[in-house]
């Protein structure tokens, strides 16, 4: 199996969107130094992403194929699929991932919220329901659902994510600032916002320091 | 001045909650070998990164002061001050971010919505109002506002960008799929949900094939 990279993974998104701004365009045929000069990666590193998830090169002169580019990439994203997935934790964040229509496109439908909230449940959010957290392990069964979106307060993040891996999860998104700790055999990925807040506080910081 | 690559400053903030932690917990000292068995990362890369914002080392046996650490991290994130930002695009992920509450403990305050959709224009989400992009650039001035957060639909967020960095904004949250240019001297940082989403899904997709 053909290894990829965290930072590579992450680029096939971005290709997409901009072969689909391309499509969109009318355009039929791209080029390396092309992708290059949009997206400010080497010509070499998109070469190679590229190639990874095609099973033809492009012509040197014509370039790729937009459609054909847009296929390969939606085939190795799953985007074709569609893979369900349950949330937990209902509150700002949660409830509006749990309504966030771009996830669609993703291949990803988020079925039904969960929480411990006696006022939440049974209720909706949006057009989901919100069903009882004790309900989880029923319903992962029910479903063969294997990734949970996690938008629980951080003070009990590790708690629920135990609680899931015991019910059956096998991937969880973390949305929550929480360092979460998971056995061998399940996958985090985190989207840290103070992380990235911190990133780009530094470094506007650094550009107004180079200002004075 | 100091240079901190985007993987050490985003752990700034998972050092700051798990030391948030212990002193809930009344831990008074932590040493290097501990942290790095609680957060997985390497002793040397620990020393390295506290180092990095403190004034003072650890003493060999007792480790540093947790009180101090907490104190380090967020003066140096900048969580002591309060910056304000403005919010553009009060779809679904907008207003959820608008109402976030997480975001003032980071020293951040988004303080209004702006929208282009007169539906919108004038009402509230949540606790905040939502003004006319229309005036973006003399609310930018009023406020000196550096700081915009974009969650505005994907097809049109390099044009809002653009507006946004011609009325002053040095610094862009972009929550978008969308790539993003931006000039010189202008701070771009994205949460790409879709990339992280490809991680998640492929480090899972590995995990099943190798349990099959």
């Amino acid at each position: 199996m053909r290894v990829f990279s965290k930072n590579q993974l992450q680029r096939y998104p971005i290709y997409l969107k901009f072969f689909k701004e391309l499509q969109a365009e009318g355009t039929e045929n791209i080029s390396s130094p092309k992708i290059a000069r949009a997206l400010g990666y080497s010509e070499e590193q998109i070469r190679k992403d590229l190639q990874a998830v095609s099973d033809s090169a492009g012509r040197p002169k014509k370039g790729r194929s937009v459609d054909k580019l847009i296929d390969n990439i939606e085939s190795f994203l799953g985007y074709r699929g569609k893979t369900e997935a349950f949330l937990l934790g209902t509150g700002h964040l949660g409830a509006a991932l749990l309504n966030y229509p771009g996830f669609q496109e993703m291949g990803l439908s988020i079925t039904e919220g969960f929480d411990a909230d006696i006022g939440k449940i049974g209720k909706t959010v949006g057009s989901k329901s919100v069903l009882d957290i004790r309900d989880l392990p029923t319903e992962m069964a029910k479903r063969h659902c294997r990734i949970v979106v996690l938008t629980v307060p951080a003070s009990v993040a590790q708690k629920v994510a135990d609680f899931a891996i015991g019910c059956g999860a096998l991937g969880i998104w973390n949305f929550t600032p929480a360092h979460i700790n998971v056995p061998d055999g399940v996958v985090i990925e985190n989207v840290n916002l103070a992380s990235s807040l911190a990133v780009l506080n530094h470094r506007l910081n650094e550009k107004m320091a180079k200002r004075h």
